[in-house]
C-alpha cells in the first residue's frame, strides 16, 4: 500500500492536491470519482462527501487530511525533503497567503460567482470585503514578490497560485499584469504539468467512455 | 521594543488574535484602533486596512501577517515550547481544522448571516455547501475528539474554537450538545479569560470616554 491514498475528481479541485502530492514527491493511490456517482462509505472519511479528501497511512494510524490548502501544507510538512516549506523568514509570508487565499480571496471569488453583495454597512462582518479589495491586496504583493513567500517557490504557491490559474483561466478573477506572469511562472513548473496531464488523461478517458 | 507589534481593535476577531498571543507567552506591544479611525498610514501594512495584523520584529526584518488562522498559526511556530503545534498523529487533524473554520465554516457563517443560499446546481462551486452541513462535519468530529487536533489542546482551538465561541454567543451557529461543552472547556483556559480581560477593559474604557 502507498503511503497515501488520494480521493479525487479529475474536472475539480483535486487538480491542486494532485499538483500538490507530485511537487512533494509523495508516494499515493488515488480513489478517482465521478461529480455523480459517489460511495455513500466516502462520507465515513470525509462527512462533507467532497473531494480532494487525502488519507495518510502512518504507522497503525490512518489520519484523514480535508480543504485543498490543508492538504497542500500537510504535503510540504510530511516531505521536508522536498524543500517546499518556509524557512523562518518566509514564514509570516508563507502563512499569511496561505490563509488569505482559503479564506478572504476564495470567499470573494464564490461571492462574486454568485452575485452576492456585502452591504456597505455590513463590511466589518464580511472579512473579504469585495474583490477587488482582496485583489489589490494580491496584486500589491505580486508586484514586489515573485512567490507567496517571496523570492522562491514553496508550497504556499500551489495553493494560492491555484486561485489565480483558476480565475484567469474561468475569468473569475481579472487579468492583471502580476497576476498573468504569476501564473506563468507557476505554470512552467515540470511537477505542474506532470500533475495537469494525469487528470487530462483521466478527464479524456472519461468522455471516451462515454 | 517588544518582538510583535499587534494592531487591533478591541470588539472584534482580534481577541482571537490576542488569545493566541496569550497562549503563545508572546512578547507584544499593541496599537488599538477603534473602528471608526484607522490611520490611512495603515494600509502600507495590510493593504486590507484589516486588524487583526500582527508585525514580527525579527531580526533586521519585520514581517506582518494577516488572517486571523494565520497569526494563530504562526504565533504557535515562533514559540514552540509553548506545546502549541500538532506531534506527527496531531497535524492531520490540526490543519484540516485550521483551514475548515478559515474556510468553509466561515464562508457558511457568513452566507447564514447574510441570507445568502447557494442553489442546490451550483454546490460543487461553493465548497460549504450550506452551513448545516459544515456543522454536521464540526460535530461529527466534536462528538468523539475532545479538541480540533484530538485529545489535547493545541493552537488550532484558539482559531477553530473561537468559531463555536462568537457562534453561540452571537447566535450565528446553533447550539448542539458537542459545541457548548467545547466552548466551555476552551473558556475555562486561564490564557483565554486573561487575554479577553484585556480587550474587555479597553472596550470599557472606550464607553467611559464618550
Amino acid at each position: 500500500m502507498a503511503d497515501f491514498t488520494f480521493y479525487t475528481v479529475a474536472m475539480s479541485r483535486g487538480q491542486i492536491a494532485r499538483w500538490a502530492l507530485h511537487e512533494a514527491g509523495a508516494d499515493y493511490d488515488q480513489v478517482v470519482f465521478d461529480w455523480a456517482t459517489r460511495p455513500d462509505s466516502f462520507k465515513q472519511i470525509n462527512p462533507m462527501n467532497k473531494v480532494p479528501t487525502l488519507v495518510h497511512h502512518h504507522g497503525d494510524h490512518d489520519h484523514v487530511v480535508t480543504e485543498a490548502a490543508a492538504i497542500c501544507h500537510y504535503l510540504a510538512e510530511t516531505h521536508p525533503d522536498a524543500g517546499l516549506l518556509p524557512d523562518a523568514h518566509e514564514k509570516a509570508s508563507y502563512f499569511r497567503w496561505l490563509f488569505f487565499a482559503a479564506g478572504p480571496l476564495e470567499q470573494a471569488v464564490v461571492a462574486k460567482a454568485m452575485d452576492w453583495e456585502v452591504p456597505e454597512e455590513r463590511r466589518g462582518m464580511a472579512g473579504f470585503g469585495s474583490l477587488d479589495l482582496t485583489l489589490d491586496a494580491c496584486a500589491d504583493w505580486l508586484e514586489n514578490n515573485d512567490y507567496a513567500a517571496g523570492s522562491r517557490f514553496t508550497m504556499a504557491d500551489v495553493y494560492f497560485g491555484s486561485q489565480f490559474i483558476w480565475g484567469l483561466r474561468f475569468g473569475s478573477i481579472p487579468e492583471r499584469p502580476g497576476f498573468k506572469s504569476y501564473v506563468d511562472r507557476l505554470s512552467a513548473r515540470e511537477k505542474y504539468q506532470d500533475a495537469l496531464a494525469v487528470d487530462q488523461k483521466l478527464i479524456e478517458e472519461a468522455a471516451e467512455g462515454q
